[in-house]
């Protein structure tokens, strides 16, 4: 019997950083220190390295003697080629006996001296973009426990950052709430999770029914999501993971002032009010009574003038609370889910 | 620059049916036959084997002798488990030169002995369930030529069927049109195509786009469909291949007695009225125009005398021509295309 599993992370960890000297290179690196800050150890930095993400300096044999369980890469490589210089960190990471967590473009089993290092030691090689073995297809049968989806207008449109945000709104409100993680930072943040985008086609739901299981009648999966249903080229990913995670709510991710898709700009966003119509008429299949309980709104390149003005535009089109959540927090929107959702069923 | 490509098979085939005496479980090679009686030159039988495709039997050497190109292994093993002597057969195959093509679940290339023999002979080992590489992201860019796409109320519903038949239908009204295969049944019918359920998530619609390529103004691919947008297990294939295809038109595949989803019976079916207009809700946002052109009913569990009724009835509630393909042809679908698109655009 093969166990069905999602990808699993051991923290604690020592996130590799390299000789970044640019923040915006490490933003995963950051992002785990920023919402998961128990998880983290220490950070690996080269000599001349700039960025800081304000951890205890380790090298390999200070983590192992402390007990640090993984080293995590937590940086893109510039150009995308990984320096040997990382290479030589991580096998020495393997061979000390840290498991090696990365989500690079080329594959850690590709690298035959940390596959030697790992067997020698027992440690684990972790590509966060590969998917867990035997997935399986989605059944639809319902599942006990409520979820709360992010999904977007667009891709790259705030749905991790909101569905983290929306977590600590939920933990700080006394509510039980797991942030269930489907992409690799989010993945590397939950120390779990399956990068939904990477399976097989024909797995999609089944993978996300695996990343929610049953719960308690009033805990909530704050679930991460991925592209956007009205995306030319992920709608299949976002609505695989919208029926498989059959949620009772969702939240709707938004930019102020993006009008096309990212990258594709042939096409506009839709309105916030399509963008709720359609997630209804599709979701529904799998949860007759989902509903949307709020606007997720990056306001970043808004004046701030206009910033409150802009919020209560989305708020009257949607008649929902629209908060950006960087600034805002998400407390309205946990405000109107007990509102939506006040017995525990 | 790797090449973007489908899978391809090489006829004239050869088709193994063994030493089969059911013909339920050859139902592969009959389809084949039927739909494209040109690229079958002969059947490997054993001896004792009852099934009789209609074609002449054929050794290997005879296959080979007479420029035969592939062998295709045109049924389904009973419980699952290659017999031995199929494996000799296609070793010989291999070994004679003509390429190995199958969608069993178990890998040719995990066989050492059709290994060699391809290697020796310079024959390729052809397995219609695995994706081309370097599949693209989908673009969603407006490509030339018309596009009807196959969808359903349900998986298993009559989807390759209706797309084979009116693809004959368009060819008798003297149109333009190529059958698109996305399955393994109709890939090797095609001879080529891509089986859309097996490619990663993130490239479902770039698979569907580079399945119809622009074409001329006036002519048709009809792609055949996979899964169903209210299926809990395969939704996310269904839309991705909605968005790639980016249909002009589409027909809905149902079954007249059919209430719930097969084998996922905690589901009932959606009405034809819903069914529709999910489509075209999530299918415009590819396609602005999409419209529906037909129902396709497989009504072999309808009394003769009630058969009229039924197919009136949906007539009725769809404003559309409604027929069962296997007894009426799809003429009228045709028709109403042809009403419908009257420009050569």
């Amino acid at each position: 019997m093969n166990e069905l599993t999602t990808v699993k992370i051991n923290p604690p960890y020592l996130i590799l950083i390299g000789s970044e000297d640019d923040a915006t290179y490490a933003k995963t690196a950051f992002g785990i220190v920023q919402w998961r800050p128990e998880l983290v150890a220490g950070q690996f930095r080269f000599p001349g390295c700039t960025v800081d993400l304000g951890v205890p300096d380790m090298s390999i044999e200070d983590a192992a003697a402390a007990g640090v369980r993984s080293l995590l890469i937590g940086v893109a490589p510039v150009g995308g080629s990984v320096p040997d210089t990382w290479w030589a960190v991580m096998e020495a990471a393997a061979r000390a006996g840290l498991d090696v967590v990365c989500g690079l473009h080329v594959k850690l089993t590709d690298q035959p001296g940390i596959v030697a290092a790992a067997e020698s030691s027992g440690a684990r090689l972790v590509d966060v973009r590969v998917p867990p073995p035997n997935l399986p297809v989605g059944n639809g049968r319902k599942r006990s426990g409520r979820r709360v989806l992010m999904v977007g207008t667009d891709c790259a449109i705030g749905k991790k950052y909101t569905a983290l945000a929306l977590h600590q709104a939920m933990q700080e409100a006394g509510m039980k709430a797991t942030f269930r993680a489907t992409g690799q930072t989010g993945i590397m943040i939950a120390s779990q999770g399956i990068p939904i985008d990477s399976v097989v086609a024909d797995f999609i739901s089944g993978a996300a029914e695996l990343l929610s299981p049953d719960n308690d009648p009033d805990h909530w999966d704050v679930v991460e999501g991925q592209g956007s249903l009205f995306h030319p080229g992920y709608s299949g990913v976002s609505l695989g993971l919208l029926h498989g995670s059959q949620p009772d709510a969702f939240v709707v991710c938004h930019d102020a002032t993006r009008t096309r898709v990212a990258g594709w700009e042939h096409f506009s966003l839709p309105s916030l009010t399509e963008c709720i119509e359609l997630h209804v008429a599709a979701g529904r299949r799998t949860n007759p009574d989902i509903q949307c309980v709020g606007v997720s709104v990056n306001t970043s390149q808004v004046d701030a003038a206009e910033r409150e003005n802009c919020l209560q535009r989305f708020a009257d089109e949607t008649g929902l609370p629209c908060v950006d959540p960087l600034i805002d927090g998400c407390a309205p929107i946990v405000e109107r889910i007990n509102q939506q959702f006040p017995e525990k069923t």
